[in-house]
């Protein structure tokens, strides 16, 4: 028998050696008690941690090592020597060590020695440039996981909300043309199957918000509303999925109208993530759902001007570890067979 | 000689009298000892206040009477019989009182009896039904100051943060044509005036958003950014107006970010309101940049779903009469001879 989730500790991958991953990650370690954090192993090369942080590391070959090594010293997964090191210049050497330790980190949780995995950031440029083709982790992982990227769905979520852009990295002219029935339909199923599954919620609340002003004040303000929205909740509602909308998306954060709802699907990149990020910039965690592991990373990028300097913020990391260790946990319990 | 802003109360319309205006007016009355407001006027029909509040209401005829009045009664500037009220049901009577409410408003301002307007929520559906034919009251109020309605900037003032949107209330799909260069100059212009005049900011910091995400990662998410806004941008600076962008809206509204600036220019009604609304919901406050007198309002509608059940949060027009006396009393300031 496994053990439980409770007790398997959670995969960190560091992300890129020149960037913040190191550092915050230590810093996670140095909260341990403090945040009451769940043992985690740091994947990635050993050297770029010694040159952020002078702490206890402890290399580490299995996980039973990492929890008995988490209290007094940082477990660490050495995978290779990634190369000379300058803070915020990614490099070839170090796009290759961190390619390998989410690979590291993707089949140490696909084989359940690890209960989570959580990313660390990662230059997509410095990816790119040794031949990676996915436009970032999650596609990667998707496909080591075997489903389709298009059901791999971001979340952010943080204490007050959480959200999901139906569509990411697109132009603003092209949101209305790229916004279907079947994106949303597919969207909103993994997300009502996640907050009950990873979640622990029994009768999700869910909202979507208007792609228009006021949600287009019945077809005054644009018709994608009555065209494209209204018939997707149709067809959910059909299904069993409380979904509410659309709604007015400048109501929709305020704090009594986000309390009413477990997530808020957003039509665009930036309705989702800009109120996210003014409420959450500190303590948001990005998440993947529709994925038979559960995958949590800090939302934040390499940040490769300040490596090094100290000013890196681990609440990001620390709320990532927890996050995922919950989420773990929950998806065991609706996941175990009854007794 | 005038009396200074600071002894000059501050006009205050009720509104719609179905609506929650004449409760949220009294709630700040009875604040006004503790929140420290100036002497102000309630306008409209008594008998829509005396409906919803049984605290003492005085009729008052001149601006004296307001001032000598307020520390013991509402001061109340009586218009008319608006016939009779049913609470969350506006009839034409209630709204032709509303309407004479914002004339007065205006004259009284417009005159400098009073230092400050903040209007209360009309319904735009009873005003059009009497006849009315401007989309909302900013675009009233700058017909009768004699400016014309695209000089009139609706900015959303918070404690920590300031948003215009360059555009309001037009579909998602027609955001990419109708952000112009021109409309980004004429706007700027007005909020960079109104910030170093009505706020008292010596060198005032704008940024604008990008319009797509990322502000259009360098070309690769739309070209609006390189078209549009960043010729605006050149224009700006090279009339010595501090402006920095396109800045990527995920993170312009970030608490280290926002802080950097006076005011942020969004290019689309959400991108603006939706971050602010999470932030500020309570204590929100919209107000008329551009205009030769200070217009202030409580960022909320009539909510005629609640009028008179005592949940309308007096809160913003709290904050709505605070910040005109603030900006009533920098605008005296600024425009005072020198001695």
């Amino acid at each position: 028998m496994l053990p439980s989730a409770h007790s398997r500790p959670i995969a960190v991958t560091m992300g890129d050696p020149a960037g913040v991953g190191p550092e915050v990650t230590a810093g996670a370690w140095m909260a341990r008690r403090d945040q009451g954090l769940a043992p985690f192993v740091a994947i990635g090369d050993a050297a770029a941690i010694a040159a952020v942080w002078d702490g206890p590391v402890e290399r580490v070959g299995s996980m039973a090592d990492v929890v008995r090594t988490f209290d007094d010293a940082l477990p660490f997964w050495h995978l290779e020597d990634s190369g000379p090191l300058t803070l915020g210049r990614p490099t070839p050497a170090g796009a290759t060590c961190a390619l390998h330790a989410l690979e590291t980190g993707i089949g140490l949780t696909r084989t359940q020695a690890s209960a989570a995995l959580v990313t660390g950031p990662v230059s997509k440029q410095a990816l790119h440039g040794i031949g990676y083709t996915h436009p970032g982790q999650t596609e990667f992982i998707a496909e080591r996981c075997g489903i389709a990227a298009t059901n791999a769905v971001m979340m952010l979520a943080g204490p007050s909300l959480r959200v999901v852009p139906l569509t990411v990295h697109i132009p603003i002219s092209e949101v209305p043309e790229r916004l279907t029935v079947e994106t949303i339909v597919g969207k909103a199923r993994v997300v009502a199957r996640a907050l009950r599954r990873d979640f622990g919620i029994a009768e999700p609340q869910i909202a979507i918000a208007g792609l228009n002003p006021h949600a287009g004040e019945g077809g005054q303000l644009g018709d994608e509303e009555a065209r494209i929205i209204e018939p997707a909740i149709d067809q959910l509602q059909s299904e069993g999925i409380a979904i509410d909308g659309p709604l007015a998306s400048d109501s929709l954060f305020a704090p009594l109208v986000r309390a009413r709802y477990h997530a808020l699907l957003c039509c665009y990149h930036d309705q989702a993530l800009a109120p996210f990020k003014a409420l959450h910039f500190h303590d948001g965690v990005n998440l993947t759902l529709g994925l038979p592991i559960i995958r949590t990373s800090p939302d934040h990028g390499t940040a490769f001007n300040i490596a090094g300097t100290g000013q890196a913020d681990p609440g990001p990391t620390i709320a990532a570890i927890q996050l995922a260790s919950t989420l773990a946990a929950s998806r065991e319990r609706s996941c175990a067979p009854a007794k």
